[in-house]
């Protein structure tokens, strides 16, 4: 249930004609977790994010992770759907949460474009997951191939023109898993959230992720929490999307389209 | 300076080779507020955004406005600069802030995908500019030529690939402003911003708004707050898009490219 009928007009030199539209659906996800040990168990909402429904616990688990709240998917105990709009995420006891630094980490950093130098900086102190220098190694050839992959697996974008996809690949091009949502750091949360189920733990050291618009800051962010070698935009990277990616170690490719991409940082992972 | 030069190798089935690229620069800001009367005077972090530097003191002003802490442009007293990434906006003393809430709403609700359905319904609650039914009429014609010009006037989009345009236009498709950002959401507020600044107030019932992406919730959510009374798209609305359009009395319309667009709401302003 990611998209809605209704309808509109289209309006053309030829005049107005009422069509059906399929339009990408977007709402607000609360993810809740619960915190601490015995009588000091806690329960904190931690971020509203509008997404795209569906995937939600893949959803939660991803943003959990990349937002540096657990270090293994194994510290999330449960998930609980409380309504439709509203997860909660049940925190191994043992698990050491500074509600007062998350409250303000996430209101200045985040999925969501707001961030800041000190979260910047704060990816690196909380990551552990610095790639292996020139592993893998990647043909030009497997990268070109990417994008048709992504938009062949990709059920909704073609129709509503609205969904962002975020696609898991191995070395040799062949995609591992998908996921849509109308953020682009949404549908990287998914995918990564959608590895854990599979059983993939971090750090993703064999793993390639592409995205389909900008590889903007958050993306890096994620990508580079998550111990992947390369990320690969459709679109164009930012200046601090670069400065990241290099001081993490990821290979940051841009503008992947057709024959022909850009390297940004660490082009020792491409087979040239 | 939007734009960071760097070298970069891009990669085809002819080898590689070095060049320079143009990117956009992204950077936060932080938006501080001082707010309150006599020894009741109080200093708030209200929001750290992502943004394209350049055009900072209207990216403030546009943001105070369209996340409701401001109702008109004449409660800011004046914008400091405290340091590149950091702004202070002393706001009139009569003016009531609810730091609180307003944590809470910014956190939960702004600029950046983050919201929930209750800052849908705050919206609402807010803005006092229902645009008026049926004004002003558009042309067909107008709106197909507003990409074009769009796009003439953005300086930096064709160079970088990375940045987002929002313009003001005249019903009759004469361009009033521009701005662009590396967030469509800081474009519009910048846009916005840049208005006031000209001595445009709230509602901007005589102007439409083109973005150049597509036409998620924020933007709506933005331009309602303005009271444009049309909001044009050159790529998809959301599901929750239409809804808060519909409800707010806002024409919306997507895909506008070439001699084409689908209107989603309020028809009554497109002469068909």
């Amino acid at each position: 249930m990611k998209t809605q009928r209704l309808s509109m007009q289209t309006v053309t030199p030829a005049g107005a004609q009422m069509r059906e539209d399929l339009l990408a659906l977007e709402d607000p996800l609360e993810i809740r977790i619960a915190y601490g040990f015995g009588n000091m168990r806690r329960r904190l909402s931690l971020a509203v994010t509008m997404r795209t429904p569906g995937d939600d616990e893949e959803l939660a688990m991803g943003f959990l992770f990349t937002e540096g709240i657990i270090a293994q998917p194994s510290q999330i105990l449960n998930i609980k759907q409380l309504d439709e709009n509203t997860l909660l995420a049940e925190l191994t006891p043992d698990l050491a949460v500074d509600a007062e630094r998350l409250t303000r980490h996430l209101f200045t950093s985040s999925s969501c474009g707001v961030c800041g130098k000190a979260s910047l900086d704060a990816v690196h102190t909380v990551t552990c997951h610095y790639p292996t220098p020139g592993y893998p190694q990647i043909e030009p050839d497997t990268l070109y191939r990417l994008p048709g992959l992504l938009r062949e697996a990709q059920a909704t974008f073609e129709l509503t023109g609205g969904l962002h996809a975020a696609g898991l690949f191995r070395p040799d091009g062949s995609l591992l898993l998908l996921r849509e949502d109308i953020g682009r750091h949404n549908a990287v949360d998914k995918v990564i959230g959608a590895a854990f189920r599979k059983g993939i733990l971090p750090p993703f050291k064999d793993l390639l992720l592409l995205v389909s618009g900008r590889a903007g800051f958050e993306l890096v962010q994620k990508a580079t929490m998550a111990g992947i070698p390369l990320l690969a935009a459709v679109g164009a990277p930012s200046g601090l999307s670069v400065e990241l990616a290099a001081s993490g170690g990821l290979t940051l490719i841009g503008f992947l389209r057709g024959e022909r991409f850009n390297v940004y940082t660490c082009p020792e992972r491409i087979l040239l």
